[in-house]
């Protein structure tokens, strides 16, 4: 076997390097019976609207079977489109359909701006934590990944600025509600300070939205997008969110909306990477955002993951507060926490893993200078009495 | 605007070269008023078992509604893996589900495999003419493409053999069966030829197989796959294939079947794709390969492409035999002709459009010394009165 790593795929050995496959394995043991699992990023399939899917498909394909099994356009069908720029409406975020592409989750739409944006050794600035997979489709890109901190107001964007003066960027990927895994959401004043940035520094900001509708408060952020087209710079932003979090991720459904300069090679290299998104995926959609049950399943969502997340906090705080720090969760699926003396939370892995529960180890997260001292726990799909066991179990491993 | 092509995202460059969008230009004219498409890639949803898929969609969502819209494995559901085994066993093609990775169409297999092999300038040889999409993903790989001619046996092996002695090449994509564009199949003794070629020389077979059971005859041919196999080398081929042609190309789902040195290889870089295909999709396809319609379905659509590419054939021998020839197709979707003398394909468009109806232009399905005289004709979609009209106003078009 002469074809192997070292003259074959230098992006997959790149990718190697990212320990995906660490976590992979790791969350095998979320399947084991009675391990509790905290590890997950999956919404929990306990609040789904099933009616609502059901009735939708039924619609889909009884009234529109050749358009649910045929193929389609690579940016999305136009009624979806024109569904979607409504749904932004209702978050604060004004766009055309025109200027949207249907995409396989927002996961696609990461990987596909980076491809057409990307050239081998350009600069992208990540959150330090940030998202795993997001880190995954820059080293595809062969992106130079550099990060900056975050703290409870999201990016330290001071930091960025500074980063800015002696260094010239391709863009800024960041979750800035919510963010998985941190939970932190990015203040007022920095999305304005990062939109003036990106505009004096001719960067490309990369808004990853999947959580913005799960707040737990009233409190709420104009999007990074919005604040840019506002200023008269709308082509520095892409902004992408998803139906995962919101509806259902079995459906493969997420969405960019791309400045000109860029929807049209992000369609092309779609068409090359899989034609477009799921017919009959869109075609559900199209009739459930028609229906107008997605606020009330937003609703019913974000009191559920509330509660949960507060019951988890308290919990945290009570049993593990003597050892651990973290920021109460106002939103999203996620809880950050932090050993107060420094720790291995990948060595305490098998511990936890012995007592029946796992987690995802922080250092993960990490495009560099990992804080092996940090831990994400999902509250999104463990049943309150799971956690009550759950937070018990970390107690005994310690 | 300081982002722009001459800066940002050589692989956009790269796709541009490929004049895809004069190609989506083009089949936008198809869907006019009165114009008849015999330009589309597409299969006909005339034809499509709605029944079927109707009744394995109630399953689905009724049954498993938890996979169904639940986030899923990268490489699949085990359970569709292990069905699309046994579809494989009965074309010939021995794997294991194992073996097998689900993907959004054989599109995304294609580019996921070019991602995970091919470093820039390798060097991928293609068949002249070749399948227009899969010369975008080795574009967006960055592979150097060369080509060697097809003749009624398909790839000209020996043309192959001449090049590899003196230049070190990546792999071989093709088509082997009813290839698009050419609708050719390659001969045993080629496909034996082309085999040993990859073991002594250690290039990858990439053997794209989505028209293989839509043959008009009783002719068959071993898969490369399984030759290879037969020979000790397995690990030399990669097979994909689709739902598309023979279900429903609104499903997006296809699949390789992958050596163990790049499987792994090509689930991280999907991971970071796309995630998984859609799990609701996936379900559906279970159910539908559960209920054993599907070889009926293929033999329905056997016999209706078999009667319209004779249809086909019968009109172009007799409208236009004296200024073009063409080899009456054995299978697949398509009837490639070429004219005796000269000739701008390209620019008779322009003159079949005002006549009302539409085809491909063969230079694009060519990496390198495209061949104006030729276009592809499809004979899936149109009706027996459409084929009759279209050649008529083909021959007025002259």
């Amino acid at each position: 076997m002469r074809f192997d790593m070292s003259t074959d795929g230098l992006l997959a050995q790149r990718m190697a390097r990212l320990k995906s496959s660490a976590i992979r394995e790791l969350l095998k043991h979320s399947k084991m019976d009675g391990v509790i699992s905290l590890a997950g990023g999956i919404p929990s399939d306990a609040l789904f609207d099933f009616q609502g899917l059901n009735e939708a498909t039924q619609l889909a394909i009884t009234e529109q079977p050749k358009s649910a099994f045929q193929y389609g356009l690579t940016e999305g069908s136009p009624l979806l489109r024109e569904r979607i720029a409504e749904l932004c409406a209702l978050r604060g975020v004004h766009t055309q359909a025109q200027d949207i592409v249907v995409t396989a989750g927002s996961q696609q739409a990461l990987d596909l701006v980076m491809r057409a944006t990307t050239n081998p050794q350009d600069i992208f600035v990540v959150e330090r934590p940030t998202y795993l997979a997001a880190l995954q489709t820059l080293e595809l890109a062969e992106a130079q990944v550099m990060s900056v901190s975050s703290d409870e107001n999201g990016m330290v964007v001071d930091e960025l600025a500074a980063l800015l003066e002696t260094t010239r960027i391709k863009g800024v990927y960041l979750v800035p509600n919510f963010g998985n895994p941190s939970g932190v959401t990015l203040s007022d004043a920095r999305r304005r300070q990062l939109v003036a940035l990106a505009a004096r520094h001719d960067f490309l900001i990369v808004e990853d939205d999947p959580y913005g509708e799960l707040r737990f408060t009233e409190e709420r952020h104009a999007t990074l997008y919005q604040l840019a087209k506002e200023a008269g710079h709308a082509d520095r932003v892409v902004y992408t969110s998803s139906f995962s979090k919101i509806l259902a991720p079995g459906l493969r459904l997420g969405w960019a909306i791309l400045p000109d300069w860029l929807l049209h090679k992000v369609a092309i290299i779609k068409q090359a990477a899989d034609l477009h998104a799921s017919s009959l995926s869109q075609t559900i959609v199209e009739y459930y955002l028609g229906t107008g049950r997605l606020p009330a399943q937003i609703d019913k969502i974000r009191q559920a993951y509330r509660q949960k997340g507060e019951l988890l906090s308290e919990l945290m705080a009570s049993e593990l507060g003597d050892v651990l720090s973290f920021n109460q969760p106002k939103g999203g699926m996620f809880l950050w926490a932090r050993f107060r003396q420094p720790f291995d939370t990948t060595a305490w892995l098998q511990k936890t893993l012995a007592q029946g529960v796992v987690f995802v180890p922080g250092e993960f997260f990490f495009a560099d200078n990992p804080d092996q001292s940090t831990l994400r726990l999902s509250f999104a799909t463990a049943t309150e009495e799971q956690m009550h066991e759950a937070v018990a179990r970390l107690r005994r491993a310690l």
